[in-house]
This record gives C-alpha cells, structure tokens and sequence, in this order.
C-alpha cells in the first residue's frame, strides 16, 4: 500500500547522518563524560561539539544550552524552575490560553499552590494581542509564557514583540519552541526571550534528546537535582548517543533548513489553497499566512476527527487530529476553543504536518482520498442530513432555557 | 595498551542484542507510541513489550514501571513526587546519610521548603540501624528513604528489613536501587518498597532509559507533567529505541544474573582478599559480607583519590573516586565521612566496579599497577613520611586548642 505520512510533528524520522554519529557512542565510546579517567574524553567532546552544534541551530551560546530528555521536560523546567528561583514576593503568571499541555499543567499545579494565572486568549486566528498582554502583565508577574507557534494550529505568534513587552516590565519570558525549531529559522537571541524550548524531533534528530535555552543569567531551579551534570541545571547521566545525534541533526538542519522551510511552505500553501476547493463546510485553522510551513489544520463539520483519521491510515495516510499528546484525552482541543469554535467543530479537526521529504505527488495524494471519506462520514451525520434538507444543522432547543423569548 | 575497565558503574557498554533490538526503532518504526494511525503500532507494542519485560527483571506487574530519561530523575519524581501527593500534615522525612545526591538534594530543597528531616546515621560498614530508623519514625512523617546498595561502598542495605518497619508505622518508603540492579537478583514485590529506581546502564541497556517502580495504588505527583503518557505519572514522548533497548537488555539480565552476579562475586571477593597483602595501610570500606558483587572500594592512606585515579588511566585502568556524579565537586564524599572515615582519609578513596565480562586476568593486572603507582605517590606525601620517621602522621597541632591539657 503507498504509505504517506502527514504526522510528523508526531513523530519524525532519523537523519541517517545522525544514526552515524551517534553509533560509534552506542559501541565503542561508552564512557560516561563525568569520570576522570580516559574513557570519559570522546564522550565528552561529542557532548560538546554537539552542544555548539545546537546552539549553533538557534543562535545562542553553547553555555546557553541545557541538555533534557524530551521538550515536555524542557517546559518543565523553566515553568516550575523560573517560577521557583524567583523572588517569592512574585505570585503572578501570564499564559497563553492556547500552550502545549507540558506548559499548561505545570502552570494549573503551581495555581493549586498559590499563585495567580492570568491566561491570555487569542484572535481567531490564535494571535496573541500585545495590548492584552501589556494589560495582563502585574508588579507581581513573575514569569510571562507564550509558544513560538502552536502545534495544533500553526500559527506563529509575534514571540520579538511579546518579548520587548515583557522586557519592558522586566518581566521573564519563556516560550515553547518545539513546534517552530526545524520547520523555520530560529534565533533566539534576536527573539529576546529568556528560555526557550525544543526537541531534536522536530529537526529530525533522535528521540530521547531536547533542550531548554536558557539566556546567560537565566537560572532556574533545577527539576531533576543530583549530580554536576549540565551545570548544575539538569542532574543524571547523560544520553550522550542521543544528544550527539542530535548535534550532527542540528548541524544539517542549519545549513538546510531555509530550503526545508521553503519547500514545506509551497507544499502547505498549495494544500490550504486546494483544500476549499475540495470541500465544502471546512474551515481552515490558524493565521492563513503567518503560519508554520508544512502545516495544514482544518475543521471539517459535520465529521469527527477521529473517524477521518481512521479512514485515512486504511489509505495509507497518517495524520493527527489534535496534538498527538492530547489526542487521547477526547477532550475538545483547548486551542481550537480558544480561537472560538463550537464545540462540535472543535471536534472534527485534522492536522498535517510535511516533512522536508514531503512531495507533490503526497500532496495529491491526500487531496484526491480526503473527500471521498468526508462524503462517507458525512452520510451517517444526523446534523449533515439537517443541512441537506436545508435546516440549521446547529439549531438546538437550547432557546427554551432563555427564557422564552 | 592493555585497557582495563574497573568503573562500569560510572557507564557499561550497551549489549549487542539490546543494540541490535533498538535499531528498527532508530531507522524505520520512528513512530510516536501515542499516535492513533497504525505508524504508531510497532513502537507502541515494542515498548508494552519492553514493559514486561523490565517489570520481569524486578518482579513487578508492568503497569508498575513508569519508563524515565536517568535514575536520578526516578529519584527526583519519587521524592518530589510522594511528599506532594502525600497528605499535607505530614511534614517529615527520614533519610540515610548515604543516599546518593539526587536522593539529598530533593530533600535538601524539601527541607528549605519547611519540611522536617531526620537523617539516619550508618555503623562503620555503612549498615542502617533498624531501630534508629524505628525511633526516627514520627506520626507525621511521610516518606523513609534509603537506597538498597551504596554507589561508592558497595553495601547492601537490609531492605526488606527496613520495609518491614516502614508498613509497620504506615510510611512510604523509597529505594535508590541504581547500584544493585544488575550485579543481584532484585525481587521489588518480595522487599515490600513502595517505590524503587534503577536504569538501564546498569544491565547493559542503553542511556537514556531508566525506571521508576511504583507499586499499584502508590501514584507521586508528576515531576514532568503535560501530556497522557506512562499513564500520566510521566509527561513528554517516549523515547522508544531507548525502552526497547532497555527490554531486550532486562531480558538477557533476568536469564545471566544468576551467573554474572557469582562471577562478580568471586572477582570481588579475590580483590578484596588480595589488596591488603600487596598493600600496607589501606582500609576495606563498606561491609566485607553483605555487599555488591563486583564491587571493591578502599582507601589508601596518604595518597589522594584523584592522583591514584590518572597515574591508573596512564596505565590503562579506569577506575572512580567517590560517584562519578559527585567526583567533581572535589569535597570529600559523604557516604566516607558517615561511615566515620576522617577527611584525610576519605579523599583517598578508590572505587572499583567490575562487569559481568570482567577476568581474572585484569584483577591481576590491577593488583600488579596500584602498588608502584602508590608507592610513588606515598614518596611525595609530607604525612607518609613522618610515619617512616616512626611519627604519628596524624598528629595534627589540634591538642592546642582543645584547651592545652
């Protein structure tokens, strides 16, 4: 069966030239960089060359990079980390209404501890308002929290202005990278944010390798304590396999990465001008231009995401509805409430997400099998049949619980 | 040059066939476990597969084994985590004064956070005492800690002992078994600890993968907390290659244990009998009976730890002083001053882990390059030299300022 993958933000495959890099540490050079003796110095040079390599990636310092295991654990860290190490006369938190869960619940645990939460809504295309955020920010604010872009619906947020405000206020910024790094060019320092999240997945380096930015100064409280390792800002031995793939990942990805970024903008352009075309009742999440390349997300009504994605992968065709973290909690996705859509939309969305392997003929693909399978699903929608005998389909007799009038 | 390895507790190479199982997961099956499309079935079952047999190696049920990035993060979760969860009037913790750092910091930033800690003192082999532990014991105290083997001297605690006392007063109690994992049979269910660490390294799986056990009904506060995965005890995707590897490495462990665990045995116990005929003045540490296989530690008077350690690189011979993870902080190891060593003493130390491959051939080789490398050193120390001048090398002018008598 032709096999295309539209998932993978989910998931991305390894650079073979990253498997390479990292064998010789899954053989050989097994030492652990910490010890003193000889078996420790190939290891710990390929940490370090991996660690310039990275930071290389979002240009930022090799001293600004910590180490984690996965961007959940970045989020972490610099959530209940900066909120700790910070001065505790500041109660106060500024979110986004639409971050990733590894954002979100740090930020629910530590509003059950004490501190206040004021969560920003968003446009209906998922833009942050600067102004309400300028409004939102207290003498109190400990820490400001908005991702570089969202994974669900791909918008990429104003994070340089959102920085200058916060910055402004003297106010710490954190922001979640993991959906943007790989899939545009990021600098960090130009940003302006005081750490940054993101995962060598996205640039498809290994699984088990991330890292949080964290501006020279920045120190927050370490989530994992123990050992020496990464300065004393992340204890345990390190996956030096895994974040040696991760530089060599991270090194093909800043040389290739403006052609990537091209390719998967056209290809993700050509899939939102063609989707409408297609089918009727969709609607296309996200800002239509400032948006990640290679990312497609839409609500198709009258049709549950998970049926569309079940039909699909007996196509051969992968992709996600909601984030592939959330997916299992058949929750309508926060974000797709937050921009303002129904309930009942929110649960018929699909996201794609290209690959810098991604092809035309993929593309053609999925937009010759999609309709075909809303058709299908929509036929056993009461409310699709409403439509076609020209009712409302979302009139319901909610009205008598007004009142009467 | 002949290379000997005697610090595989500080790293141990990753077994073929653990490689050889992770390699379809580092190339084609890169899927995310939590995916609803079938790229996801491979990866999902490999690591449900790689649960049960984890969960094997220690007895437990595999919903009992919460997969981490490092054992100091099992360590960070269980700690942080069970105090947490735990009823908000239980402000007291009991730990043993040889835990390793990423047991102590948790409970040093617990103690800066108010909470109340009774550490628990060791006898000379580094042994807990059941009825210290038994009156450290308050109504209030809400979790117990002590490891099952030391990392630096190799002394098996009386866990199921401890465990006993603990159910007794209805306390938690957690257990560090990174050290003990791998060199002897570990039965989780027949201790009766409520929560145990171990990682991968130390049965020949890969970095990166580690363990937190959790018996059923015991559930900690996530330390990375986001999405759904590991059943909500632990956010962030999972690093598939890195679990399977740890799988196929549990499952060659719980066959050869038995086997590797007498080998080391009889290694140690070799080194152990041998090292105070070729050496005069060096000291045993931990307990001569109930500890590690393959463990050796000592001390050797009048020679620094760190000068031992690269004159026996130079030959070839890698071996620790004190944990890797604590090694570079230069202060004189905890675990030796609280087996009441004094600190002249305790930054002589050596420690000595063997691997299940380890020969006679390299014991011997070791036993014939530490005592010319001693010798030289003892040559250039001040305090050797008053003991062949027949003086007491540790007389000190401290008798001055205990009054003059």
């Amino acid at each position: 069966m032709h096999r295309v993958n539209f998932d993978y933000a989910a998931a991305a495959p390894l650079a073979p030239e990253a498997y390479e890099a990292m064998k010789p540490f899954l053989t050989e050079h097994f030492g652990n960089p910490q010890s003193i003796h000889s078996l420790a110095d190939k290891p710990r040079e390929a940490m370090e060359t991996a660690r310039s390599q990275v930071a290389a990636l979002v240009n930022a310092s090799p001293s600004e990079m910590v180490f984690t295991s996965c961007a959940s654990e970045s989020n972490n860290l610099a959530i209940k980390g900066l909120i700790q190490a910070n001065r505790e006369s500041r109660r106060h938190i500024v979110v986004s209404s639409i971050e990733h869960q590894s954002v979100l619940r740090p930020v629910e645990a530590l509003a059950k501890a004490g501190f206040e939460v004021t969560r920003l809504g968003v446009d209906e295309h998922g833009l942050i308002r600067l102004d309400e955020l300028e409004s939102a920010i207290r003498p109190d604010t400990a820490l400001v929290s908005v991702m570089h872009a969202n994974n669900e619906i791909g918008t990429i947020e104003p994070l340089a202005e959102i920085a200058e405000v916060c910055r402004k206020h003297k106010v710490l910024l954190h922001s979640d990278g993991t959906a943007a790094v790989g899939r545009m060019p990021v600098d960090v320092n130009s940003l302006g944010c005081d750490s940054y999240s993101f995962a060598a997945q996205s640039f498809y380096g290994p699984k088990g390798a991330a890292v949080l930015y964290l501006k020279t100064g920045i120190r927050p409280r370490p989530l994992i304590e123990g050992g020496v390792q990464e300065k004393g800002r992340r204890a345990g031995t390190e996956d030096v396999p895994a974040i040696v793939g991760m530089g060599e990942a991270a090194a093909i990805a800043l040389e290739s990465l403006p052609e990537w970024s091209d390719r998967m903008t056209r290809l993700g352009r050509r899939m939102f001008a063609e989707l409408p075309k297609r089918l009727e009742r969709i609607i296309l999440t996200g800002h239509p231009e400032n948006r990640l390349p290679g990312h497609v997300s839409l609500c198709v009504e009258f049709v549950e995401g998970e049926g569309m994605l079940l039909f699909l992968d007996d196509n051969g065709i992968a992709v996600a509805s909601g984030s592939a973290c959330t997916a299992k909690t058949l929750k309508a996705s926060h974000v797709l409430l937050a921009i303002g859509l129904p309930h009942a939309i929110a649960q018929s969305s699909l996201m794609l997400t290209m690959s810098k392997d991604t092809t035309d003929e993929e593309v053609d693909y999925f937009l010759a099998k999609l309709p075909p399978i809303v058709e299908r699903l929509r036929k056993m929608s009461p409310l699709y049949a409403k439509l076609l005998k020209g009712e409302d389909p979302y009139e319901t007799k909610q009205e008598s619980c007004n009142g009467g009038h």
